[in-house]
């Protein structure tokens, strides 16, 4: 079967190599002969191996029939967006690792897919090599799927993994995730959260079947977190991760939140550290699972949208259900109307140690090594409500972070 | 498209119960309409829902042609392996939950589905409702499976969770694994480790592409760890588990085992507890891999089985180069020639500290809290030698357990 992949970079470039080392194997394992026929970049590859299947022009793929897929690995909207719209009109199956695509036009993307009767997959969009859109999608396929939650961002996972272990500062753990190339010089993404609100959005999407757009997502990012509330977490039991999570609520409705949270330290969560990721799933049926790896790099990537390319070999003209419909108005509820609980940190002045316990009965307090701070927990309520009582409490709060039960 | 259910136990009453509640989902979800026409078991169920739809009769299935895919969840050989195989030849498809027959006569019955173009499927004999058996066969498919490792036993594992936590011994902590049904009474095939066997035997049939039969895998269950060894490997750092593994060597054979061993307290493993599951792969594409969910139950097991039910659906003759081939002679090496590394408990006697570091050079030896006995961690080296030079030390050795990297 003949491919096109669109980008040459860490994923494409990551594809290329992998269907040329293992295409024997995958012919056994699987009856599919893969053959990578054309690449397209902007870029010149003189001196590589693959220049011969170079292209520059977006042609040479649309218009060849022999090619039945085309992987997608350039990252972006545009011109991303064209190409696969254009390639799935071709009646071309198109595997895609685009997180950002698939968050933002992921509905109709499976919309014109489903009318052509071709596929849009795109398992390498969410936890790298991890299989989890298509366990969700199939085995799941009897559940009832409750919850998810999940360290879906590997850059946010190693700061906040080496804050925590080597006792230094965000800015610090930030530096050395750029040395070691697990972030990038402009961090912004990763670190305000917005690529794990992506990767939830597309797990709520199609779970709870319809198109949720990050923009409606509540998202905060680790930047406000200090060594401090990790310390001080660490006394009452918990890990501090960058949380994605999605549940369905009893009338129906959507709780989906990204921000930092408070994991209790026997959570399957909690030892997921480094750049691994990992999601969790809670479905009627099954209860807890967890699905644990390599978030990213080239070759897990790879090999999940080589997993794609593998079902298109097999199942042409299938995958009529996978997908979601289109975005659901009112369906995601207002983050401050659910009831939280929230790990908070106040300086320990003169009458704070009271005023905790007169406004959060029976909360847990515990002060920081020096002394100079107090922590507790609180319990359940809204959190719009339990915010406003914090900023009434007269207590100088440091920070205030969610605690999850996951 | 109609199904029938071949004994009404545990899973397959839960299969049946699945089915009658989420059948509009599933519909939704996938297209299938699923709807169970026969349950076959000896027993009466006068009183059930379900009674019109029983038989006793198995030729009220083998001759029903409506009847496409049966579920197979009675267990034991016989005559679920006669059963099967007569569904086969008459291209139904058949879903199993019954590790004894997936472990014991895989080979055949793959080779029978595909000569009658049907498929045969398992997923629910490995992990309960983990998704394990198609991650491994299908996202994995681009990769080289190069290791397995797995907490597959959720009565074992269970027991042992209980040893450590609360500081009993085994079999008080068997006696509570039988009051809340996690332990049947005669728990041989759990705690023996045959079932982890059969389970390590699917899983590396399938990766290593060669019937693996359990009678061929050194097998060590848990009655012989006593809490005195659990506390003394927590002293270094680690926790002991009942592990099945199995691995590719660096000459294309296999070293497969079933034993307690201990895991690192960093390794995802490590955190597995109570009746849960977890099986790491380790893929040369994907670096590893962790599915972690409850590894057996009614629901659990049901919704897997409902999986691949819906799989049969999907792809009428399709899954063509699932499964894998006949036995490799010779495939399998001795244990006892594969470098281990040897955690020892000895009595802490006269000259026995003297005795450990001249015979292990270097290794790290820590008291037990009475100092009546000592224990260390020896370096890697073939087992069977290691053993040897055990036995000739003048040591009293209490006990010996592997010690995994995973």
């Amino acid at each position: 079967m003949k491919i096109a992949v669109m980008g040459f970079g860490v994923v494409g470039s990551g594809v290329v190599k992998l269907i040329q080392k293992n295409a024997p194997v995958i012919r056994e394992n699987t009856g599919a002969f893969l053959e990578v026929k054309r690449i397209l970049d902007i870029r010149d590859f003189d001196g590589s191996e693959f220049a011969p299947l170079m292209t520059k022009s977006f042609s040479d793929i649309e218009n060849d029939d022999e090619i039945e897929v085309v992987v997608e690995t350039m990252g972006g909207l545009n011109p991303a967006f064209d190409f696969v719209s254009r390639c799935l009109k071709k009646k071309k199956h198109v595997v895609s690792s685009n997180k950002e695509l698939v968050a933002q036009k992921g509905f109709e993307l499976l919309a014109l897919a489903r009318e052509n009767n071709v596929n849009f997959l795109f398992e390498a969009s969410v936890g790298g090599g991890i299989p989890i859109i298509r366990p969700l999608s199939r085995c799941l396929a009897g559940n009832r799927i409750d919850a998810i939650a999940g360290i879906l961002n590997g850059t946010t996972n190693f700061i906040m993994t080496k804050m925590i272990m080597e006792r230094t500062d965000f800015s610090s753990a930030l530096a050395l995730a750029q040395k070691l190339g697990y972030a990038e010089k402009d961090p912004t993404a990763d670190v305000e959260g917005l690529d794990a609100c992506r990767k939830i959005c597309i797990l709520a999407s199609l779970v709870f079947g319809n198109h949720i757009y990050p923009e409606k997502v509540h998202t905060e990012g680790i930047t406000g977190i200090t060594l401090a509330d990790m310390e001080l977490a660490e006394r009452f039991g918990y890990v501090i991760k960058l949380i994605a999570q999605a549940k369905k609520l009893e009338d129906g409705r959507l709780y989906i939140i990204v921000s930092p949270a408070l994991v209790p330290k026997e959570s399957m969560l909690a030892p997921v550290n480094d750049v691994f990721n990992a999601c969790l799933v809670q479905g009627d049926m099954t209860g807890d699972i967890l699905l644990y790896g390599k978030g990213a790099g080239s070759s897990a990537t790879a090999s999940a949208v080589v997993g794609d390319i593998i079902d298109c070999a097999d199942n042409l003209e299938k995958r009529k259900f996978f997908g979601w419909k289109e975005e659901k108005e009112g369906q995601i509820e207002d983050y401050l109307n659910i009831p939280v609980s929230l790990f908070v940190r106040v300086k320990n002045e003169k009458d704070a140690r009271q005023k905790v316990e007169s406004l959060f009965n029976g909360a847990r307090i515990i002060e920081s090594e020096s002394k100079a701070e107090l922590g507790f927990i609180t319990g359940e309520e809204a959190e719009g409500a339990l915010r406003e009582k914090l900023s009434d409490s007269g207590l100088t709060v440091l920070s205030s972070i969610r605690v999850t039960s996951y």
